[in-house]
Parts: structure tokens; C-alpha cells; sequence
């Protein structure tokens, strides 16, 4: 077991300054963040059950995603397991799988002191004031009092018009899928209408509604087909409001042999990679999730050192090219 | 906070029950069985502090991979958590990123009990000492006194070749990357040659041999380019160790003007699908990795509950099809 003296030398610091930070005292902010650095990293306790005492921190930290599946979210807890570890902070991972009770089971946890913080992705608003005075920190996702990470989807919508545009499309879509809770995807709309309105480009909205399960394949197909004349697809450019969805309209596209991207423009949301780091899957609006990650982990760390902390985080997207919009001249 | 009568009442069983559990004694295999679970589920704790006593458990298993962005342990993960939840058990993520540091970082965590196991995949053999007796369960690797819970790799190889020699393949190869310490990728070689040698069928093998990093593409571009002899490829059926290697395969393979499925069949190693969830992305041997996680969470908690098990479980691998092998006639 690490003893106070090996916190010291870890931190380059007294035992007397390790001493103090573990009682409370005031010392100056950088040997404090050293000190609870090095007490994390080597699982330094106190005593505390000889003292009757609870430990007051557990460096463990709970993330609560729908499902790691799911390349993206695989791909940010990914980054999030890794700048939690330079703090010195472990990770329960847990998948909520879209059910209510999951998330609620670990916001229990939150309240027993069993964590000193959650960082969430998406996971019912109503469950959040169970996680008492834990700090919470949500990421693509604002709710009240919590603090935010999210990227900027507004912009996102608008940067797919402007790069489609850019390239000669001029009879635009937007395609949008599942349930409207994920506020953000709808705000990657508003940015596409507001594009298009600004430039006087023709538009339409494909929309699945409040429907959680969304569009599948089938409807997607009989979609396009419906907008088809004398074999040409209406539209010469399409933005979907993710990757996946993005790829299932490569797919009908191809099945209705329309080509992509000589007849049509394809722009996803995410940036998606082949196998999580290869080429992009498709030309994308890509979401920045390195520091996504690197900004909600800092975040929820000052929150549990109750620290200053800025409640909305949006951190800047960009155009990817995947193969699915024409090299602009 | 959840009573002892909390826990009796979701168990089915009467408080009395419940505290000879707490206490020890002796109950039913059942009882016992419902009781932990129920106590997990609704983090019931003891006034253990009060007490000076340490929790006896802390139902939190410590899941090692290399890391979650390879979609192979992503999909691992996945259902490991959801197992493990099922149990009560909670997860803490670790991705070793191939680095014994931060292996042996969580094997020090079991040897503070703040584990009650470990799940691992393929870490330093040398540090698995450090768990001290916090059970551990390997999964596709198998180690001194830990349990393991694999696929059947040798067979894997030799159902690679029964699927090529029964569409048409007769002059094969078997291509392998990376370190050798992951012994059990050199498995699915050794039935590759086995069954190459059975049926008296050519064969050769390509083989990075120790080196971590592995064939880079152009590595395997020129070794396949080497093998051409009049614009066509000596080899008519190819086995990899991993999809990936074979989807890196398949690209050079496009590169160089060879017609898969029609001149070369390839089949890969693990079946891995489109973004997790869709078709195969090759033709692959498929490892039950829904099957693996059940098996593996199912050990780990036989060993902290003390109860016996087996040491060594071998789950059966299936061919599936992904397009790079011709239909069987």
C-alpha cells in the first residue's frame, strides 16, 4: 500500500504539504492539484475506517453512454477513459441501452457516494436530480444545471449547405431520424434551413418525427423513388443528420443506381472512420471528439475540486471529405 | 438508501434470510444467489464504517482491454457490461492501450479490494501476480492459475481452409500480424497449416513474426505483387489472421486488378459487421463474442462467490459469409 511519504515523492512535494491537502489546509492550487494527482494515482487512503470516517473521494468517475456499439460513442468514451486516467480518475462505464431504469441505477450510486462525478451522454431528464449534489456533466446535451460539452451543431447544418453549395448543388435535403429527446440533431436542422433561406436554395426536410425507431432502409428507398422523374433523383444534394443514417442513403441511392457523387452530394454528421481510424465512411460534418472528451473530463474535474467552470461548452465542427461530394475546383 | 428490508422484499425472501447472508451463515444456494443480487441491485450497505469493518465486496469488476476504438473489444465490452449488470456487478473500464503501466495500475486496485474481479483481455502475463486473490478471468488467452474463456482458434483456421477447398481454393495462404505474444491468433495459423497438410494442399504463410507493429499495406502490397506471375496471383484462396488484416488484404488485392471472390477467395478472422450491427464486412470465422462475455462474467462470478468452475471454456467459431467468397455450389 502507498504510504504519505510515497505521495510526497510522487508529487514532488513535503509530506507536511501532503499532509496538509489531506486535511483540508490551504496550500497553493498547483501542489494541491499535484498532491490529489499523485493520491489518485497511487490509490494512496487514509485510515479512515479506524477513524470512523467515509473516504471523501473515490476517483471514480461514471459514464453513462446508450451503448459503446455504436462507433461513436465508442470512440468518445474511447478518449474519455484515457483523460480520466491522467487525472487519476477511474471509470464505471455504463450503457443505458435507452432504458430509464439503467441510468437511474447509477445515479443511486452518485447519491451513496460511491462516485464523485457523472459525465452523460443523452439519458433522461427527469432521472438527473437524482444524482443529488454530484457534479454532473452532459455532453451533446443541455440540461439545467448541469454543465455542457457539446460541438457546434447549429454551424454543422449550416457548413453542410455551404459545402454542398460550394460544389453546385442546388436542390438540397436534410434527412433526420429517431426521437426528437436528442435536442441536437434538430439544431443540425434548423442550421441546414437557415443555410438554405439565407442563399435561397431550394430545400426539403425529411423527417422522422417523434418516432424512436426512426426510418428504416424501406422507407428511405420509397422516399427517393417518389422523388425521382424520368430516372433523376429531385435533389443534388443530401445532408443527414448522422453518418449512420447517411450511410443507409448511400445504399438506396446505389440501389436506385443514381451516382454518387456525380448526380448527387452525400454530407453526413460525425465523421465516422472505416474501423474507428481509417478513411472517412462518407463526406461528413465531423464532430471534434478527441476534445469533446478532453473538455468534459476537465469540466467534470473541476466540478468535483469545486472549482470555476464554464456551463456550455461548444467546441467547433468541420467538413470532411469521404468520397461522397465532388472535388471542389 | 435501501433498508434490509428493502432487499428481503426484492429477493422474495424474509429479512431473517437476508441476514444470515449478510452475517455468513447458511442459506440456500438460491436464497443466497437472490439475496446478493438484490443487495447489489439496490447498493445495500452495512453500516460497515461504523463498525471498523472493511465492505466485504464491492460488486465492481475491473474489465482490462487493449483499448475500445478496435470494434472487435468494443463489441466485447458490450455485452460484458450488460452481463455484468444483470448480476449487479458494476464495471470499471480499463483500456491498457498496450501498456503494462496502466495494466498494473488496475491490478493494484484488486489488490486494495476496491475489486472484487478481473476481466482481462491479453495483458502482461507478468503482471497478473499483482492481483494477489482477486479472481481473474482471461478471455482469449490463458495463463497460470486464471480461468479462461476462448474460441476455438485452432479450429478456426482449419474451417477457414474446409471453406475454401470446398469452393474451389487450392493453392492458399495464411497471412498473420503483429506480436507473437497474443498466442492465440498463432493458433488459427497452426490448423490453417494442419489442415492444409490433411488435405495435401499448397499452401504458404505469411508471418510479421515478432514485430508488434505488424505489415503496414504496402507491406502486403508488394508481397502479393511478388506472387504474381503473368498478371495473375499465385494463391487462389487467402486466410487472415483478423478482419482487419483481411480487409487491409482486400484493399490491395483492388489495387493490384485481382477480382475477389472470382480469382482469389478471402476469408478473415473474427466477423466483424458494418458499423457492429449490419452485414459481415468479409467473409470471416465469426467468434461467438455474445457467448464469450456470458461465459467469461459467468466465471469471474463463480470465482468471487467461491463457487467451482471450469478452467477452461472453449466456445465454438462459425464461417459466415461477407462477399469475398463464391456461393458453395
Amino acid at each position: 500500500m502507498a504510504t504519505i511519504k510515497d505521495v510526497a515523492n510522487d508529487a514532488g512535494v513535503a509530506v507536511g504539504t501532503v499532509s496538509k491537502v489531506l486535511n483540508g489546509h490551504h496550500v497553493s492550487e498547483e501542489n494541491k492539484r499535484k498532491v490529489e494527482e499523485s493520491v489518485a494515482r497511487l490509490g494512496y487512503q487514509m485510515n479512515y475506517y479506524a477513524r470512523g470516517l467515509k473516504t471523501p473521494y473515490t476517483y471514480t468517475v461514471a459514464v453513462i453512454v446508450p451503448d459503446i456499439l455504436t462507433p461513436f460513442f465508442a470512440c468518445l468514451v474511447y478518449y474519455i477513459e484515457q483523460e480520466l486516467y491522467r487525472y487519476g480518475y477511474r471509470m464505471f462505464l455504463c450503457q443505458s441501452m435507452h432504458e430509464a431504469k439503467k441510468d437511474s441505477y447509477y445515479l443511486q450510486l452518485a447519491r451513496q457516494n460511491k462516485v464523485d462525478g457523472i459525465l452523460g451522454i443523452t439519458f433522461n431528464t427527469t432521472e438527473l436530480s437524482q444524482a443529488g449534489d454530484t457534479p454532473v456533466v452532459m455532453i451533446a446535451r443541455h440540461l439545467e444545471n448541469s454543465v455542457c460539452v457539446t460541438s457546434d451543431n447549429f454551424h454543422g447544418g449550416e457548413l453542410a449547405v455551404q459545402e454542398l453549395a460550394a460544389r453546385e448543388s442546388r436542390r438540397l435535403l436534410f434527412i433526420r431520424s429517431g426521437s426528437h429527446l436528442s435536442s441536437e440533431t434538430l439544431k443540425r436542422g434548423a442550421g441546414f434551413v437557415a443555410a438554405c433561406k439565407e442563399r435561397g436554395l431550394a430545400y426539403e426536410v425529411m423527417d422522422s418525427g417523434d418516432d424512436a425507431d426512426g426510418f428504416n432502409a424501406e422507407d428511405i428507398y420509397d422516399y427517393l423513388w417518389e422523388h425521382m422523374i424520368d430516372g433523376k433523383l429531385e435533389f443534388d444534394g443530401i445532408y443527414t443528420s448522422t453518418d449512420g443514417l447517411g450511410l443507409t442513403v448511400l445504399e438506396q441511392l446505389r440501389r436506385l443506381h443514381i451516382q454518387v457523387p456525380k448526380e448527387v452530394q452525400l454530407i453526413g454528421h460525425d465523421g465516422l472512420r472505416h474501423l474507428n481510424r481509417g478513411a472517412y465512411l462518407i463526406s461528413s460534418i465531423a464532430q471534434p471528439v478527441e476534445d469533446m472528451a478532453r473538455a468534459a473530463v476537465e469540466s467534470v474535474i473541476h466540478r468535483i475540486r469545486k472549482e470555476p467552470v464554464q456551463e456550455m461548452t461548444v467546441l467547433p465542427v468541420t467538413f470532411v471529405e469521404g468520397g461522397t461530394t465532388r472535388i471542389k475546383e
